[in-house]
């Protein structure tokens, strides 16, 4: 049982950019989702939150009240699904900082299912928005286990220029706001 | 929001078999996880149960408390995970009933979950156990969608005998409980 910290509705970023529009992470990635959805592209959707029920009541006879309950820290990834065939699952997050992303972020059990995902032909990845600057990246899950073992010892962090060279930059676009699918077809479908 | 029935931890069956070790689906399913995780064999695990927040106090620092809050109706299946790089899901439901599975116990959302599933190439299923018969039977998706649009003018229920044609038994086991993949090999993954 944890303090799991709320989504803010709304971004406020200092910058304002014409891609800018009201980012929320979590918002956009869920229109893309739904857009390759009904376009029959992939079916990726999003987990329900993991929540500790403690106590329920029963009075009314149409609905059972739960009056007592608790997030849990996640143990696996807020999205997963299937596109071409192959099992997809990612983490989506947003970090404020403009050098780094904290990799107190991630919790342990989230590293160690992305591990599992790999280990059995999935594909796995992180997207980080850095909203101060405005700037998205797609990172495979590979690297994500292995900053967090650095972590253990050393760096608790992934720096900003550690995206730019091991990540993959996302624009965000219109119809498809976050059309995280064409990196990952550069990286696992090019022909 | 719905009155949604909370699992027994244990079933009461009147027939008294050597296999029939207080059957409880659900328990019996997450503990073949665990053997098929453990010994690397697939990595499949169960999703939160969706639950809609209304309420949430902060009076201790330490802990967000959710103090109202209501189970949602599941718009997707309870697990699923990889196996041999493929995606697998599906939906585990016990039934009292000795002659049929009532349709009402998958709602209309799941079915088109399970229809998206095969749409884009994963593999889904529904396993059934009719408690008072002992007996636990896998049901491939299309089937399922089959028979759920069946009851939207027909026939309410999947009879017992149709999971005896189109369905495979599971046989209860010791140290894979309920060895699905076993099912799931002589389908998808016959040399």
């Amino acid at each position: 049982m944890i303090n799991y910290p709320l989504k803010r509705s709304l971004m406020h970023t200092k910058s304002v950019s014409a891609s800018n529009r009201g980012m929320d992470l979590e918002a956009a990635i869920n229109e893309t989702n739904e857009y390759y959805i009904s376009n029959d592209i992939a079916y990726i959707y999003k987990k329900p939150i993991p929540i500790q029920v403690v106590k329920v009541d029963y009075e009314r006879r149409s609905a059972a009240r739960i009056s007592e309950a608790y997030y849990k820290i996640p143990s696996t990834t807020d999205y997963n699904g299937i596109y071409k065939g192959k099992y997809i699952d990612f983490e989506a997050k947003e970090t404020k900082t403009k050098t780094a992303f904290p990799m107190k972020n991630i919790h342990e059990h989230q590293v160690n299912h992305l591990e599992n995902i790999i280990k059995h032909g999935g594909i796995g990845f992180v997207i980080v928005a850095f909203t101060a600057l405005d700037k998205i990246f797609l990172m495979e899950a590979h690297y994500i286990v292995d900053f967090y073992k650095r972590s253990e010892n050393g760096r608790k962090s992934i720096s900003y220029a550690e995206f730019v060279t091991f990540g993959h930059e996302i624009k965000e676009g219109y119809v498809k706001r976050i059309d995280y699918l064409k990196i990952i077809d550069q990286l696992y479908f090019q022909l």
